[in-house]
């Protein structure tokens, strides 16, 4: 196991009705004037923007809104909202919506508190030495953004889609309530469970030695997300099913099931440029691509995949040796995607690739990454055959 | 399942060596002068204090120094601490030892920041308004306190052992290296497990709906302290055990074993009287009256009790019926105590307790609770009745 450090000292409000709660959370930060920065119309049309503002209201808290936040956020709009803060003096932003308004939104605040093109920090050029607080009233069980010290945008020009980690940018609320995402498409829902269970085994499958304490909460996270998922497909109003996945999204990429370990992210490396060329919801891009990486990597540690297999897809241990109830664990992982109506590959996304597409995806995915020395050490060449086995 | 809120805001630098970065994380909180608060000798004759000593000179910060915490700490080193600061115009604390320092540290940072005498807090006369920043450098796994927002003080005046719980007291930065814990002695170290494990059981009894993401890994939590506590009886310097239950100590506190349940405490309860009148090891205590405790309340929920023993303590579900099925889950734990040389009852502590004890520790312990709506109502006489079957 490796040294870490874990910090999540984002407060997490949970439950019913939470969102009552965000004018006293914003008050607590002492702030003059509040960025509500949201998605499309749902947040609109479902009232709780309108319960928001009276919330702010009653507080007598400022605050201007900017909406409009597409899935795989865009650059674009984060240039408008910083230009909006300029103008409004704001000075405390809160996001309300799901990974994509949450990573737009902290954006922004990067934009906002340091002295360059907020750009250069995802182009690895720049390191963030501020940021403006950030709070979030969540809407979607999926990213973890709400804990999360990542953000990833899309550039529209040349259309790269890049990711910005530092610890700056936690959040410092996160009001849950998990009757917010009662009304997600099933897809969109799925998704969003793929995206929970990737930030996990992202952390899981790590070449060196783990932590046993952090090994059983991720084992458990994964089988609590699976069952959960399964449950939603049937019942979509399932408060207690909602309720399990939007704290096990949280969980699952604040840090705590990385712990000790020193993680992968090649999946979300590649999944980052279908994303950016063709909009693809990012779970259901995750789960197109993850089998097929699996199949790539699995021998360089055999013995972490069984575990995978027996402790969290229930093969039973004495299967055919080593290497089968390696491929078996994977073949569960895909008809559990299968079940709850996700892809397995780029095909199922009705995406047909073309060799010059993989070969350009390959090469900014390089481009953007380098050399990744994760579960097993990736190079362009296995980017651009990881593609292919997924195509 | 209820509503929760969560916040664990303590940045936690864990590993080999990592004590060689308080100077850092301190010069990090930009303080005038720290107050480093320690225990016995240990600390002193390990070395550990002259190299935070000197990661502190490294950084030009000053400090003074307070030694003489003693397990169970007192109020008047607290005031004594208070004195020091005030005095040397402190305005960060350093605490280098395990739970008792801690607790100390923190009411001193209490009694610093708020204009009433500290101890009434304790007896519930006052809330907090405000503490003094405190950071760690955790030398015991046990009491959780690094990150939690508990501290527990013993008023040598009547011998009150009373705790104050608020979130302003989570630390900022918690140390954690395991090889600190290596010296620990085998009976305070199976103390440290213990109390561990009693801070998940506390929470995990509870007779509401639960949410399954917490009960797992509250279970996993369990089972890895307990594996962790065998191999360290034949290893006590085994890196991986002891880190396993280092992390685990803290996170069985910070409040992710609880998310969602509303928690029991009466073993604490009953312990405090223990620790207050005849200065026993904390988790000697719990274990002393756990077993008596289970055995008065399991048929409040046997379905709670019978869960524990199946996914924890491994008894066969098929057992004889759910009421053996609990008897057995709680046999089970108590032998588990045994095997980590740690008591079943107070006899097993060499103390016979005598009627009018018993008598005296119910009354304090209800005065300083009142009834308990736990995992079953516990008034006065239900109190009595646990010590006479734990005596």
């Amino acid at each position: 196991m490796l040294d870490f450090e874990f910090y999540a000292p984002t407060k997490v409000v949970f439950g019913k009705n939470a969102e009552s709660r965000v004018g006293e959370l914003v008050q607590a930060q002492k702030c003059k004037k509040v960025l509500v920065h949201y998605g499309g119309n749902s947040a609109k049309a479902s009232g709780l923007l309108d319960r928001i503002f009276r919330s702010l209201t009653e507080r007598k808290i400022a605050y201007v809104s900017l909406g409009g936040v597409v899935p795989n956020p865009r650059l674009s709009k984060v240039y408008e909202g910083i230009g909006l803060c300029r103008k409004e003096d704001v000075d405390f932003i809160l996001a309300v919506g799901g990974g994509s308004v949450i990573d737009s939104a902290k954006a922004i605040s990067y934009g906002l508190s340091n002295p360059f093109d907020v750009w250069d920090l995802f182009m690895k050029k720049q390191n963030a030495q501020a940021f403006m607080p950030l709070g979030v009233v969540l809407t979607i069980a999926a990213s973890g953004s709400e804990m999360s010290n990542s953000t990833v945008i899309t550039n529209e020009d040349g259309w790269l889609k890049r990711g910005y980690n530092d610890d700056l940018s936690r959040p410092v609320f996160a009001v849950m309530n998990p009757e917010l995402t009662y009304s997600l498409p099933p897809y969109q829902t799925a998704s969003g469970c793929v995206d929970i269970l990737m930030h996990t085994l992202e952390r899981y499958f790590t070449p060196g030695d783990t932590f046993d304490m952090t090994d059983r909460i991720a084992e458990q996270l994964l089988r609590t997300v699976m069952e959960n998922a399964r449950i939603l497909r049937a019942e979509p109003r399932n408060y207690k099913a909602r309720a399990e996945i939007m704290w096990a999204g949280s969980l699952s990429h604040n840090g705590l099931t990385g712990c000790g370990a020193s993680g992968d992210w090649v999946c979300h490396k590649l999944e980052h440029e279908l994303g950016g060329l063709f909009d693809v919801a990012h779970g259901a891009g995750l789960a197109a691509v993850w089998g097929s990486w699996a199949r790539y990597v699995y021998r360089t540690k055999p013995s972490r995949f069984a575990q995978f297999a027996v402790r969290v897809m229930d093969v039973p241990a004495d299967a055919d040796g080593e290497d089968a109830l390696c491929l078996k664990g994977i073949e569960a992982m895909e008809a559990f995607f299968h079940e709850i109506g996700m892809p397995v590959n780029v095909a199922e996304m009705s995406i047909r690739l073309t060799d010059a597409q993989i070969e350009e995806m390959a090469k900014k995915a390089y481009e953007g990454s380098g050399t990744i020395y994760g579960f097993r050490k990736i190079e362009e060449e296995d980017m651009r055959r990881i593609y292919e086995m997924a195509r």
